[in-house]
């Protein structure tokens, strides 16, 4: 690994224009394709200095290499702990388990960190080991923060780990936070639907083309680990959970009451884009005009929350950081149906590691995302 | 109009192969998508001679002109009521409203008919007024049965009238009936996603690929007129209503106790494919070998029901008369959980149709769709 | 390997129906694309006994696992050439080099062969060896017969082996057949585009839906194997051949003039289709009239070349054994265009593979395919 | 029509950030797919103030309700002339015919403009109206510079008007210039292949993606309106064409030799993407050494132009103003082949005119581009 900084750029720089002084970051686990775009977003960020890509594979190539549409020059590298001085901040990557210790010896050599995997994802290190098994450092437990920003942002900002949400849970959470934080969830059923890359740079009978196009298909019926991380959320909403009431620290689950989410992913015949349809039974009559003035009341000040007047498509948020959310009341059920459109790498991944950066690093959220 | 049986056939026939003897069917309003398609369905089919293709435009160019892909070498003539002698059956493709009347004519002129449109669906004229206006002939009312061939078989083989049911209820319905014929639905939410040709060939910016691919969009939300179609056919399961029990005639809807269904429509980024998942919270708890066992006692015997063992992805059913149900029980919510996937256009349509045909006409069943 | 027809087949036989006496066909390679179409063809196809389908791999699962969409309730099994007996065809669908060595086997327990390999398609040995290395069977290359069916069908139904074409070259020679027996092409273009399946099933990132969908990328730059099998069958054309002069048996390369084939192929983003965009320098100016009556002589009475008054569409000739041919003139350049349109994997090569064994077994042509 | 400038702003202004003083700018036809994107461009661009949207159709509705991605908060007005005061610059997005008038208005108020139509592409006006029909203002042919960037970028950047190129044209033309330049092509096929966008917001049989999906089909068989444009900037090329020599004024087309180009457009399965494959005889030959050469010293300098060592899929310039060139020898033809890809909208259309804006207004060329 060079010395951070140092990795060559060419003489047609495409996009990096940072200002002089910015905090210098790493990616590690960049040849991912969660990794990947977040090395584009901050290689093209004004607020960040893209120091070094780092892989477990492929070192030596050059990521626009592997990634021609994100242009980023850079060459991959191995990961050399004993070379970080100087690195302010990093994005790790890695899948879940190995996570954990890169982001230890990150945290150990000064480094704030955005952990994209699910290992300090839950409050509750019981469920963790229920879902992932063992966790390699469940010490480093409590500095992780939850790094939904819109419902965590006070304590992000002070934050030394940050845990990335699922791309599920993203959607879901912001779809069903204003209805969970008033006690109005008794029931929910989520329908959530993913483009195939989702499952990222994985090569498989669900990937390829032919077979995964023209088709649609459930998947981890009755069993995804995503359900959890909803879960965990909601029930610290219902206990009162909000950005305001963490400034003083807090816990993760405040004693919120919980509910048991049926939630079930689908695998789509696109690239990118995910769509939560929630469906809630409420506790009590909810009418349309309640509806819409909890969610103005949770979103209107939101960057990238977008109440919408009509149900959105996928396209309208693709490689954005948006979310979209329609909600409306069923008269027919008295159901409440919320539907929530995200791109599932961009605000379900790697451009939420962002908005979670320029909030630790007290820029404007929306730096190098709008 | 040609006389029946006249219109031209070019020299290299490519697929009409009927047997001498065979019923005469003609296909109205086949220039939309289920039209061409019913027609190439019977126009391959050994026990059926297609006699005409009629439409409202497009009068005098050929059928595989329009859908090069079905082959189908007929003109399209206009539909003349008094050149009807000698056709035995007829499948009528309008817009609802539209429909009946035409039915009634043929009717009149002595030929059974499936229609493909809403208007004898419902049992109930009241829900039907309530969603669709006015109806042109509530007098054919009776002369109607519910065409989904695996629910009312015996009723279909002596029909006058087949209302051939929509896409979203065949898929629905297929998927909930051995449950509901248990008394096992206290509630459910069915979220069902539909390719682009359920559409039909409407040119707008719902179909338009720069719109329609790479996206998923919600429709029609808290008011599709296929929920009280699923209704009521759910509430006749309930009552016990089976194809056995039908035998002596029988009501449409005999007295089953009715749930309000939560039912969502998708549009999907494919053409052809439709899946139906559905969460229902059962009126108690149902294990999953309880579950198999309701589902094989309904389904083993059926062609065209395949219950499978992982959850079905449309692309297994694509051009086919084929249903794939997967059902599961959910420890966590203690609901269970049913996918069906269907292809909107041939089981949700137009081979459904042909099915029905077979039964009406003592065919197998299975006859020139397999 | 079970005995030759022994293998068990589920009470529900959803397609098979072969006559009593029907040659016993094996399919070799069955796992991958063009052995799974094959054995699916052949297993709903009323004049063939499919008696077993072996793979290298995935052996014990069954092909309706493997390829639910094609519904063949057979297991895979090894293939055990001490079985073969009873066994009258067989086709086989390995890579090249892997393939000539089980065809000399199967040939010698006395079975025809259709290869569905490179082997056995080129007359020139040292063409073959240049482009594929050593030659496993080059003492077979003699019994082999080039299986374009609507060029060497004479030929075909006497074969003992019939090197079924690339399917780039298919669509090719049929385009230009008509005016390399003229003599009339003096250079030609061939601008090839297929499908994601005919890479078959391999995972990587040219299949990934990621990578593959919204994308067009040319591949094998001045490079593709099928150049030298384009040129081969042309120049045998220009030399006169047709299937009439084949009876008496005949050269595969009869001394015609060789042009230098300019080919380039192009991956698309769709599953099936292949569309061979051929630009003709003729030899001398050619009117529309001449090219309309040279295409209607050679192909009028074809049962699968299919010519049409405007472009084809490769959605026209979807899960088809058709090929679509347009030609023009373009007063403009003096060039020829030609378009023909196929289904890689059906015409391509699975069910031409078909064609040919019904040529071989003096069924009628289509029987299977219609 | 609003007082330019005047027209509401939300309070979350997501993207427009152009500094004090900036040029105003208004796009006309912007409901099109053309104009929307050059409206979400100029939106989001520091160095342009967008002033106003028209519109022939819906009037009144907000540009970010037609086409949510873009986000462009401003409601479509009537294009009022006598409220054009203070209107620095335009875009004109109608179809041909119907902007020369619109441009002569502009003009004759003091704007510049860069017309997206064909209507000022041509340097012949005999051409333009065998194609075309009459010409509404000959007058304005004069004042009209080609925009194709990278070759008139001199005269360009002191326009009055500017013909944006054909999206065809821009990547035919950027592929052949330095061969053209060298005056070493002696024969060319462009095979063309583009997405459904390129056809703009009409709904019909090619777009509804039941048609256009799982589809390639060519289109204008030897009768592309783009071939003269094409045939216009070779010959102007091969008469030594070059930005440089422009800078004293200079003929659009000084007496070149003229190549008869066969050039053929097809229809891709895909929204935004076009790659031109070009197939050159050369009149000498041409070593693979040469070819890097020439193309080296045409694009090494060009921001917008990357020569690549892989051939290019249209993916990797999706969304950009990027074109990706390759160009290779063919030893067994003499051919020389190269391929360009770009994305229609941006590169062959929309990005393009800011492209060509940010030149004539003296901004930095990929400002709001990269």
């Amino acid at each position: 690994m060079a010395e951070p900084g140092s990795a060559a750029r060419p003489a047609r720089d495409t996009a990096q224009r940072f200002a002089a002084g910015s905090p210098r970051v790493l990616v590690a686990g960049a040849t991912g394709f969660a990794g990947a775009l977040a090395a584009y977003l901050l290689w093209r960020h004004p607020g960040f200095e893209l120091v070094a890509v780092t892989g477990r594979s492929e070192v030596g190539r050059r990521l626009d290499e592997l990634y021609p549409r994100y242009r980023v020059p850079l060459a991959i590298e191995e990961l050399r702990l004993d070379r970080l001085e100087g690195v302010d901040a990093a994005v790790v990557a890695y899948p879940h388990a190995a996570a954990a210790p890169t982001v230890g010896a990150l945290r150990e050599r000064g480094a704030r960190v955005v952990d994209l995997s699910a290992d300090f994802r839950l409050g509750s290190l019981a469920t963790y080991e229920r879902w992932y098994g063992a966790h390699p450092r469940p010490d480093l437990l409590e500095q992780a923060v939850y790094g939904l920003t819109e419902l965590h942002r006070q304590r992000i900002a002070g934050a030394a780990i940050v845990a990335n949400p699922g791309c599920y849970p993203t959607a879901s959470v912001l779809a069903l936070a204003p209805l969970a934080r008033a006690g109005l969830v008794a029931d929910v059923v989520i329908d959530a639907k993913q483009g195939v890359s989702g499952a990222g740079r994985v090569y498989d009978e669900t990937t390829h083309l032919s077979m995964a196009a023209e088709n649609i298909v459930p998947y981890k019926v009755a069993a995804h680990r995503h359900t959890p991380e909803i879960e965990e959320q909601l029930a610290w909403l219902s206990g009162g959970g909000s950005p305001a009431d963490e400034e003083g620290g807090g816990e993760r689950s405040p004693g919120g009451s919980s509910v048991a989410v049926q939630f079930q992913a689908h695998l789509l015949p696109l690239d990118q884009g995910e769509l939560a349809s929630c469906y809630v039974t409420p506790t009590r009559a909810v009418t349309a005009a309640e509806l819409a003035e909890r969610f103005a009341a949770a979103y209107d000040q939101e960057p990238f929350v977008e109440l919408v007047a009509t149900p959105p498509g996928v396209r309208e948020v693709r490689e954005t950081n948006f979310c979209r959310i329609f909600a409306a009341t069923d008269e027919h059920t008295g159901k409440v149906i919320v539907f929530a459109a995200i791109d599932n790498l961009w605000k379900g991944t790697s451009s939420q590691a962002v908005q979670n950066l320029n909030v630790m690093f007290a820029l404007p959220e929306g730096e190098g995302l709008l």
